[in-house]
C-alpha cells in the first residue's frame, strides 16, 4: 500500500501567520500523498466575540447554535481554509480546500440531545473515500475544514481531531496512514509547563492512568481517545507533536 | 462540443434562504455540465458593518483593505459558498466549493493603483481550464466564489461577474458555453421599476446608447461589458435573467 500522511493542525499553529508559514514549510517537506486537516477554534471564538456572540464550551466542545454555525462556517470554511490553500499553492502544492459537504466527503448527523444540547454539531456517519482517492491520485492535496453535512442541506460543526481520525481510519483501507496531531507542544507532557517531560510512548493503560490522575485533561482526552480508536482500526502510526518534529518523527507515539 | 451552462447568481438571490432554495431547484433542472458562480456582496457589507468595518464602493466595485479581505474571504469562501454546496448536495448534485486559489483555478494580480487604490482586488490573468475539465468529466459541479490568488500566497477579491465571464471565455475552447447572469429582475430593464420593459435583444450599439442615456447604469455596466467581451471571444450565448427563467431562456440576450 502507498503511504499517506494526514496532518492535523489546530490551536495556535494555524492562527498566527509566522507559525502557519513554518507549518506549511514543514508540510511541503513531506513526501508522497498528504492531507491537511485544520481547526480554527480560537479565531472562531474571537470572531464570535466581535459579533457579540457568546462562546460556550462543554468538555472542550463548542455549543453551536445557528449564529455560531455561521461563524464557524465563515472562519473554518473560509478564512482559515483559504489562507492555507493559498499558502500551499504558493509553495507549489496543488491544494484544494474542502469541508465535509464538498464532494459529499463527510456525512454526519446532528448530535442527539442528552444532557447537553450541542446544537449544530455533527457526529460522523460516513467518509467518502473514493472522492478523496480520486483527488490524491491526481496529486491534489485536500485541505479539510472541520465542517460536515447531513446530506439534507444542513452544515454541521465537527471537531477537527475527529475529522482527522475518521479520515485516517477510512483511508487506512487503501493506504498506510501516518496521522500526526500537530500543536504547539513537543508532545503529550507530564508537566504541561515543561517540554522536557514528553511521554514518548503512550499505550492505553498509561493513558487511563494519566487521565485518572488528571495529568492528561481537557481537549487532550478526546484527541487521544480518537487516536487510540483510529490505531485499533488499522491506522499505521499516530503521533502527537509540533510542526518542527513532523520530519523527525519525535513526539508522543500511540502504541 | 458538449454543452456547459454557467450560472452566475448574486445580489438578493443568494442571500435569502427562500430565493436561494428556488435558485437551487432551478439549477437542478439544468441538464448536462454546469458551474455555479456566486456573489455575496450584500452579506459581506452587512458582516463588515457588524464588525465595525466600513464598506467603500467605487463604481460598484468594493475597496478591499486587509480587514475587508478577511470579511469577503469568510463570507464568499465560507458562509455563502458552503451553504450553496450543502444545498446542492441535498438535491443529489455532487458540488464542490472552490475559490480561485483552490486547485490553482484562477490566477490574478493585485490591481495597480492609478486614480483609485482598490486594495486587495485581483484582475484575472489565467483560468486553469484543465482542472475544471477534470471535475466536470467526473460529474462534479464546481461552485465558484469570487476570490482569486496571485500564486504567491495572497488571496484577492475579484468581481463575480468577471469570474463568470472569464470562466465562460476560457471554457468556450472546450464546450459550447451558455452563460446566465441571474439576478432578481427578468432582464435588463428600460424602466428599472417596470418588469414589462425587458430589453430582449441587446447589441453593442444599443448598449452604448442606453449607457449614454443613463438607462443602463451602475453595476450593470461592468456586467454587460464583461458579457459582450465573452460573447466576442466565443461564448455561445449570454442571457441576463432571473432564476425562474433559466429554463425558459427568456430575458436579455446579448447579440
Amino acid at each position: 500500500m502507498d503511504r499517506l500522511t494526514i496532518i492535523k493542525v489546530g490551536g495556535k499553529v494555524v492562527e498566527n501567520t509566522d507559525s502557519l508559514n513554518a507549518l506549511l514549510d514543514q508540510f511541503d517537506k513531506i513526501s508522497g500523498n498528504k492531507i491537511l486537516v485544520h481547526g480554527g477554534g480560537r479565531t472562531a471564538t474571537e470572531m464570535a466575540k466581535k459579533l457579540g456572540i457568546e462562546t460556550k464550551m462543554v468538555e472542550g466542545r463548542r455549543i453551536t447554535d445557528s449564529d455560531m454555525l455561521e461563524v464557524v462556517t465563515m472562519v473554518y470554511g473560509g478564512l482559515v481554509n483559504k489562507k492555507i490553500v493559498a499558502g500551499l499553492q504558493a509553495r507549489g502544492m496543488n491544494a484544494v480546500g474542502l469541508t465535509g459537504a464538498d464532494l459529499g466527503l463527510i456525512k454526519a448527523h446532528k448530535r442527539p440531545v442528552k444532557d447537553i444540547d450541542y446544537g449544530f454539531v455533527g457526529d460522523v456517519d460516513d467518509v467518502n473515500a473514493s472522492e478523496l482517492r480520486v483527488l490524491i491520485n491526481e496529486n491534489v492535496i485536500p485541505v479539510v475544514a472541520p465542517l460536515t453535512h447531513d446530506g439534507k442541506g444542513q452544515l454541521l460543526n465537527t471537531n477537527a481531531d475527529t475529522i482527522a481520525s475518521e479520515l485516517a481510519t477510512e483511508l487506512s483501507n487503501y493506504y498506510k496512514v501516518y496521522l500526526f496531531y500537530c500543536f504547539e507542544k513537543k508532545g503529550v507532557l507530564v508537566d504541561p509547563n515543561d517540554e522536557s517531560t514528553v511521554i514518548y510512548d503512550l499505550d492505553l493503560p498509561l493513558f487511563n492512568k494519566y487521565k485518572a490522575e488528571g495529568i492528561i485533561s481537557d481537549g487532550m482526552i478526546p484527541k487521544l481517545e480518537n487516536g487510540f480508536r483510529a490505531k485499533m482500526k488499522g491506522v499505521q502510526e499516530i503521533l502527537i507533536t509540533n510542526p518542527e518534529n513532523i520530519s523527525t518523527g519525535r513526539g508522543t507515539r500511540l502504541v
